[in-house]
Parts: structure tokens; sequence; C-alpha cells
């Protein structure tokens, strides 16, 4: 007779309750154990660790069944984990997964995600957390290969747990099963968005702004960074850290003026 | 004769245009160069690096002249940064400050910050960047030691600049220009908030959470935090570093199976 309580999942991505990733996530995480999800109920892409303090927080109760229970939430991908740990569950979760994302958060996205907004604050929590992004934009994106890196880092996690204020950003590249060379551990490609803003003029003659952007890679050819092992067709595991002090410049800045 | 350009500061803020911490931080700054101010238009505290994807941004001048060149934008801190370096000014900054924050952002919540957001969205963008914070949320906050921190902290920038990929977090204590003990390098403190929600019923009988929170602080006794820092009554100076890899478990990390 088995005692151990069943292993808890929290779910949560920032494309909101109806995106066809966090469907294929809570697929793939189901034979792990019960699975509760606690989404935006809209996109909240490029949110970040955006949460809500002016406005009050809804939650609204979905679905509840053998398969998952999913509650929306008014507020960000950030906000949902809080009021999931918080007002949802009765017990910690042993893990906390997000996304699969709709679209790239290799590189510097790391910092706008909203994906990795909530697996960042989970691991604030003390709770392992992976976030997911394929590198498809469309609704009509194919998970089938992301399923398997979302099991294979499932299982990964489950073994070997993870290091204290460390959780996972991974990407997997827009390959078909038979194309994707497996998944490479690695670190966050330096580089930044190029801002190029759409300017434009409203029926009222007044001016307003479209954010658009290109990445630019400032190490393309460096073999240990996220964006190389996505390029090579691998799906990339970078280990985050929420500590962000730059230790190494540490003893460079010891030197300057900080008297009054 | 002196044909060198003048220097251009560039300020930012995440408690809007009308904030009395964004006049002092521009009083701080205007001996040092030419002032220029793209800020939200409203409260954006707690924003992060938040960006705005699925609606247009608006850019209002308020006032040009001698003293400040000053614009409103509709979007976040960080979406301020990307249309000032973009479409407002006509040449890279020489410096980025944002704040001066009314109210806390050492430890953690420097991940949630809006005010931190646009710092590092300059330094992203290779600007030598710092965000300075008051622990006083009040509108009548006493900003005169904060003043000193800010001239200190822009001439240790403009004679020293910033190592690539590390901006400057620099949080002031509650207290006098006497009580002030000086600054002090630190690292980031480890700890959390810890969500306690305010859950009430509307006037349609239907439920809503209100976000509150303490701070635990899982290190109080450690002399090199910023929380350490501050409750000595020093103004904390926390490098923060872009690059989220958490290098340090790279070798353990390796271990795992990366097979399909």
């Amino acid at each position: 007779m088995n005692n151990l309580p069943e292993r808890l999942i929290l779910v949560c991505n920032d494309d909101g309750y109806q995106a066809p990733g966090l469907a294929a996530l809570i697929e793939s995480v189901k034979p792990y154990g019960k699975v509760v999800a606690v989404v935006p109920e809209k996109g909240e892409s490029g949110k970040s660790h955006a949460i809500t303090i002016t406005l009050p927080l809804r939650l609204n109760l979905l679905r509840d069944d053998d398969y998952v229970t999913m509650y929306s939430c008014s507020g960000t991908p950030v906000d949902s984990i809080k009021l999931a740990l918080n007002q949802v569950l009765k017990r910690k979760p042993d893990l906390v997964v997000s996304g699969i994302n709709h679209g790239s958060n290799s590189s510097i996205s790391v910092i706008y995600s909203g994906t990795m907004g909530a697996v960042i604050e989970a691991c604030l929590n003390g709770i392992p957390a992976v976030g997911f992004s394929l590198l498809d934009f469309s609704l009509n994106a194919d998970f089938t290969a992301s399923k398997f890196v979302v099991k294979r880092m499932v299982e990964n996690v489950l073994q070997h747990s993870l290091p204290p204020m460390v959780c996972l950003n991974v990407n997997i590249p827009r390959v078909s099963v038979n194309e994707l060379k497996g998944l490479r551990l690695a670190r966050q490609t330096k580089g930044v968005w190029k801002e190029e803003f759409d300017k434009r003029t409203d029926p009222h003659n007044r001016t307003y702004y479209w954010m658009t952007g290109d990445f630019k890679n400032f190490e393309p050819f460096a073999e240990d960074t996220d964006e190389w092992a996505l390029a090579q067709g691998y799906a990339s595991v970078v280990p985050v850290y929420v500590d962000l002090t730059a230790y190494h410049v540490m003893n460079q800045l010891s030197n300057w003026n900080y008297e009054l």
C-alpha cells in the first residue's frame, strides 16, 4: 500500500488559458501527478516579472475534473503563481512548469518573458520550476517534439531536483521529432533587441508607435550559448539564477568613493 | 574653446511624471549635463521589465526649456527607455538614471521593480545606468539625503564608467542627511515577498483579491547584503548583472540526461 501523497504539479503560461501550447504542456506533465493550472485569462506576453498592485485580482474556475483543475487569473503570470500558491493550492506543489510558450524566450528574451516570470516566481518560493518555449509564434504550431523535451526535463528535475534559487529556461527549435538532435545545456547568449518603432498617424492626426524589433546576437559563433544550440537543432537548457548581483565586479567597484 | 558635445543624461522612473522623486532626481543630475526625461504618464510600480506589444504607444511633450526636456510615455518604464533611445534622442545618452523611486527596491524587489526595469534596459543598450530608490512611499518623502547619494554615484560612474552588462541598484534609507552614514557596496539580500492576499467580496457578490505582502529576509545578519547596509543607515549600492545564467551550477547540471 502506498501512502505517499500524489505529486502536485502547477502549470502556468503567458499566452492565456486558450493557448494550444498550454494544452500540450498539460498533456505532457499529466502522467507525473495531479495537475492544477492557474493561467492568465488573456495573452500576457512580454509582461516579465510584473505584478498587479493598483487593481484587484480575480480567479475564475474553468474546469475541475480528473484530468485537470484549471483557473484563469485576471492578472499577470506572476500574479497567477502568487494566487495559486496562496489561495488555490492547499500545499506547496512539487513542480511548476510554464508554457509551452508560442515563441522563443532564448538569450535576453528571458528578461522580458512572462512565461519565465512565472517560473522565476515559483523558484523564489523554493519550488523546482521550468519554462518551455517553442520557436514558433503560430497558433497552429506543432508541439510534437516539444512534448518529448518536456518529458525529458520533468524526469531530470524529478530525479535530480534543482539547486537553490536556480530555475530552468528551456527553448525548443521549430523542427520535427526526427530533426531534433537532443537537448543541450547552455548559457544565455549575449545579445539585444534592436527596436525599430513603426511610427504612424491615427485618424485624429496624432502620432502613435508600434514596437517592433530584431534580435542582434553579439556572439553567433559561441558554441556554449542557447542561440547556437537552437540553430543546430538542439533544445537549449539554460539554468537561471535569481540573484542578479554581479559578483564578478565587486572587487573592481570596491575602489569607488562611498563617502558622502 | 571647448568643442566637446555637452553630456546627455536620460532620466526615467516608474512613478510617473508628477512624482516628487523625479523632480529630485532631475535637480540632482542637472549640473552634469543636458537632461531629457522620458517617463510613464502614470504610476507603473511593479512593472518589472514588461514591454507593451499589443497596444500602440504614445509620447507627449510636456516641457522643453533650458532646464529639462520632458516627455510622458503611455507605456511601461522599459517602453519609455526604448522610445527615448529610438525616437526621442538624436544620439546615445552618456548616462541613464531612474527614480528616485518612492519605496524600496532592495533585495529581491529588484526583480519586480519598474525603476530597475528602465535601468536594465539602458544597460542592455550599452549605456551606464543607475536606479535610485528611497525607503519611503510617501508623496511627501524627504529627498535631501537622496540627492547627496545621487551626486556621489553620478560622479563615480562618470569617473569609472561601468563594466559591460552591469548596472547599479542604489537604495537609500529613510534618514536625515546627518544620520546617513555613507554608501556601501553590497550584494542582493536573499529573501522573498510572502504574500497574504486580502480576499473580499464585491457588491455583486463576486470574490476579488488585493495583493499585500511582507518581506522575509533569509539572511538578516549578513553584513555584505543591501538589507543590512540599509538597516545600519547606509545607502546600498548593488551591481546588477543582466546575464541571468547560473554559471555556478553548470557542472552539476552537466550530468543530467539530455538525450531524447
